[in-house]
């Protein structure tokens, strides 16, 4: 028999009715005759308000038994979700990440998973019962809960959809899918119906939150098909799938926008072996978190080192920027946090040339400017002044006809 | 290194303040040399709230749903609890049920104990910490989240102290100890300091509501020591110890009154055999609980068979006793559902006489009267109207002397 797994988010099961609701897909799915596995999030505010407990007994949380705590929002919901399949009348069981022999290693907070034993699930299955599983938890060899880190339920999702070689796996949420931009920014922004995984990584890296990254690497990983889709309507969604040969006809698969973002050049830097190395080792010690880093060639022996951080970060990182100037002999630091960044993706740049022409026209017609390119094989991105963020999206989202029905 | 046992209610880990009196309290036994082991509740209004959850989703939950569910309580206790150690510098782990190998049978909802391993415990005591286990809860034998019913978390304690022979089982609770009579009713009722396990057996069932019945029992069986106090203040409780030779020269420990009671007879039974067992398993199959019954001897061939229940089980248990007149053939039935029950409990009796003789003197000089009488070896029970309930309760006690310090 075919599995299914279904994985309903916290704001999917926020209420008794919405448990009511996302037990009833899981229902009608076992009619159509799945094997039907449900992943659950803590329900809407559950986490925050766990949270918000430790934080009244200590500032600084002890991470073991933080995870304890806060995964006890998940068993609340799996327990409510097997409830409402019972009172509907059919056989549910629920299971926390212990129960099912989900095992990660021993990083509270943000452990990795190591091994799943499906063999309680294949049980119930064959006794006909649909399977409830708390998502974001499992537990390390010693049996002490462990939680996944953010994304967790996603990737649960993902990761028993692989060993169970599920059909696919439907992460349902309160958006119904990807979009090739930003509906709030870009009007005419359309629901992408198929897409690959490593665009979709590429995406999400970007900001495009409806699922994380390391749920979509998992479904890469194991060739799990990913649908993402609404909770409140019948619609599909978007399918996130195995990259095809006729993906490739699409050079742009989508466009996205990332709006708050500080730069900080530190110019003259002398160009020798192990100066790049120095230079992040001293700023991933203030736990920054680094998005792009563009060099360019070295002209008299030095260069410019360009970077770019959330623009709430710039205060924290200047310091180290003018620390890092006396101790290498550079020139000095240039700054600006009232920077954004426009990109495209998509697996067709891979072989299709001129994408990057027809960006930079679009950007040129609007009389934007670019201040700075960057490229992977699926994406380019070019950081531009703030004030002309949202309309930069709009011209190269339009520019490349994402609007457009073509996939 | 002698272990101590200390357990605290929802009442005495409500707030984040009340969580780090009992961390302050159970680091202070750690100071002094001890192996501590604490055995916490769900807070406060916790257990009802989720049990809220789940009405809001089904009238009827299933019982395994519904122990995955509330025992999600106890593990927000004891992962906060460790967290207010660490934060005061002094290293803890807190456990589930499951985590610390207290295994179960699968009856969810009033689940037995059946094995502990303490394995993981003594583990963390070589290593010096303060270890936490959530109370009320286990898992069976295939990792099924279990509860334990009412006074589940008292049965986690003093089980958990049986194994690991600890010296004493602390109970911290809203009140200070034990009584001679409920103080809000009896204005000379005094703590008790040491109360014999079968006299404390006796005076919960009577309602003495400090401690449930089937910790004591554990405390009976393994020889623990239970401590009964307050975790407001460092003032000794109540201990509930072994029967020594000594505990008999007092011949009654404590008095108990339970109010609202009403009476059924069924006069002129037909007296042959098998005649009781029919009517109480008619009147079990209703799921109201039998008080005490009442049988004396037969006249002319029949006799009147009385039993006692809850105030509010009287309307569920009329139609059954209706129909029991026809079947056995009996006169008909009298009902009362105004009276009440005063008892006094003492290992001492089974020694001494005329504690009888001195009751009955007493309710008689109160112009009470005695309308049926029932014993046991260290208890003798009173019925009476429920108008003079208060005041036979004062007359008893203090007939006794059980204001005075005396033991």
């Amino acid at each position: 028999m075919s599995i299914l797994v279904m994985k309903f988010g916290g704001t999917s099961v926020a209420s008794a009715d919405l448990v009511r609701r996302a037990a009833g897909r899981a229902i009608r799915a076992k009619q159509q005759g799945h094997d039907v596995l449900v992943v659950v999030s803590a329900r809407g505010q559950t986490t925050d308000e766990l949270i918000e407990l430790a934080h009244e007994i200590t500032d600084r949380p002890d991470p073991r038994e933080l995870d304890q705590l806060v995964s006890t929002g998940e068993q609340i919901s799996v327990a409510l979700m097997a409830m409402a399949i019972h009172a509907a009348g059919y056989p549910a069981i629920s299971f926390t990440g212990g129960q099912v022999g989900l095992v990660t290693n021993s990083i509270h907070t943000k452990a990795r998973i190591q091994s799943v034993d499906v063999d309680r699930i294949r049980d119930e299955f064959e006794k006909g019962a649909i399977v409830i599983v708390a998502g974001f938890q499992g537990v390390d060899a010693k049996r002490n809960v462990t939680t996944l880190g953010r994304g967790g339920s996603d990737t649960t999702a993902v990761a028993l959809a692989a060993v169970l070689r599920a059909e696919v796996c439907e992460i349902y949420t309160d958006v119904s899918g990807v979009y090739t931009a930003d509906p709030r920014v870009v009007p005419t922004a359309r629901q992408i119906d198929r897409i690959a995984y490593d665009e979709m990584l590429e995406l999400a890296s970007l900001g495009a939150g409806v699922i994380h990254s390391r749920a979509v690497e998992f479904g890469k990983k194991y060739h799990i098909p990913i649908h993402v889709r609404s909770s409140m309507t019948e619609d599909p969604g978007t399918m996130i799938v195995e990259e095809v040969g006729a993906m490739e006809q699409i050079t742009v698969r989508g466009a996205a926008m990332t709006k708050d973002l500080a730069k900080v050049t530190i110019c003259g830097v002398p160009d020798h072996p192990g100066v790049a190395a120095h230079i992040f080792h001293e700023i991933a010690v203030t736990n920054v978190v680094v998005d792009d880093i563009i060099q360019n060639i070295s002209r008299d022996g030095s260069t410019d080192v360009t970077f770019t951080v959330a623009s709430g970060d710039l205060s924290a990182i200047v310091e180290t920027a003018g620390k890092l100037v006396k101790e290498l002999g550079a020139r000095g630091i240039l700054t600006d946090k009232n920077v954004s960044k426009v990109s495209v993706v998509g697996v067709g740049m891979r072989t299709h040339t001129g994408v990057a022409e027809r960006m930079f026209r679009a950007l040129a017609d609007a009389k934007i400017n670019i201040q700075m390119i960057s490229t992977s094989e699926i994406k380019i991105s070019c950081i531009i002044d703030r004030a002309s963020a949202e309309k930069a999206l709009c011209v190269v989202h339009d520019a490349f006809g994402l609007g457009e029905k073509n996939d």
